[in-house]
């Protein structure tokens, strides 16, 4: 039976607990970064940066605003507050036929909100 | 009978001709770009906008890569190259009843990409 891959995504997001990844991301994931353009390919690299996503984005003001649905895809739309800082974004995920994650890209706006994530993120990924 | 707001939309990229903005845009839609923060008011700022967005962005390698519909908005995800820098996108439209869009938002990646357009926006917005 293929995971329900929002729903999981959905509870590890509001758990603040990224363990269900193991299972949740496809071997052959890429992770697409709002800083730069090469994919980050592979599993272990798709479940690091959606760690240090977790750790940077997820805080008290953190909430998804609006979703779209395609057919093994979605879009989420968040928004969250860093210091004052206002954080608008977008997940673009798609999954395969197993509800793996198979594309995880993330946009972000704006350019304010760029420059106050990126380095963050940066320091979870050294 | 309401517009079909995202056909317009369409049409209107594929002959580079914003001139059906004028009844697709709502009096009292908002612009929010990449950039900055706050939205743009007003049917004529979100027009100009638009136009300004059209002649950067719309060349020979413009395209929209995947569409996610709502019931009333839809995210169009969009891909393009300027002076070999490749840059990605999504437009997430809200139209009203009548099918004029109230609210137009733009989020691009990676970095690169934005420090491309953001200066080249700026040139047709003063």
């Amino acid at each position: 039976m293929a995971l329900d891959t929002l729903a999981l995504w959905h509870q590890a997001v509001k758990d603040r607990d990224m363990g269900v990844l193991d299972r949740l991301v496809a071997d052959d994931a890429v992770f697409l970064s709002p800083a730069v353009h090469s994919p980050q390919p592979g599993k272990a690299l798709v479940i690091k940066y959606l760690n240090a996503a977790q750790k940077v984005l997820i805080n008290d003001s953190f909430h998804y605003v609006e979703e779209w649905h395609g057919d093994h895809s979605a879009v989420l739309e968040f928004a969250l507050e860093i210091d004052g800082i206002k954080i608008n974004g977008v997940d673009l995920i798609h999954w395969n036929e197993a509800g793996q994650i198979t594309q995880f890209k993330v946009m972000m706006r704006p350019m304010k909100g760029l420059n106050t994530i990126i380095p963050l993120m940066a320091a979870h990924l050294v």
